[in-house]
């Protein structure tokens, strides 16, 4: 069985948002846009969104609250002032957590009468207010998937909503890069590549999902010099790692994340590490689990030489995690805890995830 | 600039119909199926459509008087046969005939008080009843296309109508293949490959059209020995030829077609010659202007030696034209003629196309 469904009209061009005014209009008379506190302002993209809805003749109201992993009480808080405003659809700038929050935002701001618990509802509709995605960093693809992971503070951890929200519009432009700094243009390379790895090695891939695999593998690679750190990113390098990271959001629309997701919750939760750092914290030990031959395509293809290559690009790409040992035993250790009690995620994995395995993939960094 | 929108929702798998029951349902009450009026009942697709809304509890009635390169009188009249049935959305099925007809039927039913000019209006708006593709053959890809092609029989040619609809649903199933001829198959595959080989030669090809040609010509090449005529198709190979051909058409949906097609249709209205074969009677002609570099990519993934393996097999399986020598020249010169006043068609081809050029193109099969 395969299936192909990634609805967003997606523009990868230079000034997308400008050269798009007139697509913002037909969503509607106000917008809100969705953002974190500083980078939307920082990079220009607020500024190029504001330009276009004025020029198009939409009011906006911004919301700029949106923290780091989104938590389901700032969505109920930006839902109820988007209500207020009587907005008519959402904008979400930035990385995957304002774009991730976008979604979730429009989907309760249309269930005007439904409580935070409906995020999580598996029987409810999924219609939301129309959705357009502004990414500025070069890893989570939330502009072409249809998920949003919020954190859940009570529990703490991160969980995707019950709801498939894709966003209508994703206007993609390297620019917003140029101000990211080195680090999470790094970490957030590395979610890219988890994406297309945890979607190449999964129960669910199929040609399709692989097509766009082996397309964005293909584009990562075209910037690897820069993930090494041999290289200053130029336009053509910000491009292709946008255009890469919306390739792989396009892949792992189809197949969801498997275990190294699984895993870095935690640490990226209980830790503060960054989602792309995490993530690939235990990509190489997933990858030494895979068939050799699915490991030897999926490093070669995005530039590696082997799978020690991979590890030492990683941790000088992104650098070690700042956890006693201890600490880290222990955060990892709960990490296999949780991921051993969630069947769904372990069934989208190729390979057997007895518990040996999953702690083998979790200690593969500390132990190598 | 670079743009990816597919929105329609594609099961390939088998018994697709049969398992997407609930999701016909969700198009409404009454649905209007759109064929041909044989192949759908011979290859099982209508029985297994009407049983598929039996079980849903959907309403449905049949419209089989779509012909060959349907014609806009045709449309007209299936349209008024749906608004008097009070129809809710329509099922195509069959090749690209039925199902191209599906998207104007669909909109010709939404735009109740308008003529069949309005196929042709470029302001009008393109909104539609739901549409739901069901395709028989392993070429059209117009099951993931907005393009319908129809037959302005006054003016003795084809043309794409100005509204680009896709179908909201492609149920995708290999054993339609079945019956299908050998001509037919061979026919239709050659139609998918010149997708593909005009997609990417193409002045709007993208990273992500490319993504779609080289995942399609994989995809095709896996069963070349089918084509070449020294095995029987079976089962895999059925699915994948479809899975080829969807592919194909996810590529040309995002750059058109270019020479060979836009040759290709006074050869089929006037010669009566079926749509691939006339398509790929120019693509020889048209991969020796490429250059080569990208020839050689487009002839060896696929599964071709050379440009004279290429010639060959196309000419074994496709057959020659019946017509006489005059007869035929006129045709070239004329369908020559036609494109060198279509300056849309020929922009969108990457080489110079001057009408020396567009003639050695047109002649290169009767000349080598």
């Amino acid at each position: 069985m395969s299936t192909f469904y990634m609805p967003t009209k997606v523009f990868d061009e230079e000034n997308a948002v400008k050269n798009h005014a007139g697509d913002l209009k037909a969503f509607g008379k106000k917008a809100l846009i969705v953002s974190g506190r500083h980078s939307a302002m920082a990079n220009g993209s607020y500024e190029d969104i504001c330009q276009a809805l004025d020029e198009a003749g939409v009011d906006h109201v911004l919301f700029n609250e949106i923290e780091e992993n989104p938590s389901v009480e700032t969505i109920m808080k930006a839902r109820d002032f988007g209500i207020s405003e009587q907005v008519d659809f959402v904008i979400g700038v930035g990385g995957g957590s304002p774009m991730d929050a976008s979604k979730a935002i429009a989907l309760m701001i249309e269930k005007k009468d439904k409580g935070a618990e409906y995020l999580y509802d598996p029987d409810g509709d999924s219609k939301t207010l129309p959705v357009v995605a502004v990414p500025t960093t070069c890893g989570t693809g939330s502009e072409v998937t249809g998920v949003a992971v919020l954190t859940i503070k009570e529990k703490q951890t991160k969980k995707s909503m019950n709801h498939k929200v894709f966003p209508d519009l994703a206007l993609i432009d390297g620019k917003y890069l140029k101000t990211a700094s080195r680090q999470v243009i790094n970490n957030t390379a590395f979610d890219a590549l988890a994406h297309m790895y945890e979607s190449y090695l999964n129960a669910t891939a199929s040609g399709y999902s692989r097509m766009c695999v082996d397309a964005g593998l293909k584009m990562w690679k075209k910037s690897i010099d820069v993930i090494r750190g041999s290289k200053e990113p130029d336009d053509a390098d910000r491009r292709n790692m946008m255009c890469a990271s919306m390739m792989a959001g396009m892949a792992i629309a189809h197949t969801a994340t498997t275990l190294p997701h699984g895993l870095s919750y935690s640490v990226t939760t209980k830790l503060q590490v960054p989602h792309g750092k995490a993530v690939c914290y235990f990509m190489a030990g997933y990858l030494a689990e895979a068939k050799a031959e699915d490991r030897d395509y999926l490093l070669t293809t995005a530039g590696f030489e082997s799978l020690e290559d991979f590890s030492k690009v990683y941790r000088e790409a992104c650098g070690s995690i700042d956890a006693g040992e201890e600490e880290l035993k222990a955060v990892l250790e709960g990490a296999v805890e949780e991921l051993a009690g969630n069947p769904k995620k372990l069934a989208l994995t190729p390979f057997d995830t007895d518990k040996e395995t999953l702690s083998r993939i979790a200690f593969y960094e500390a132990t190598h």
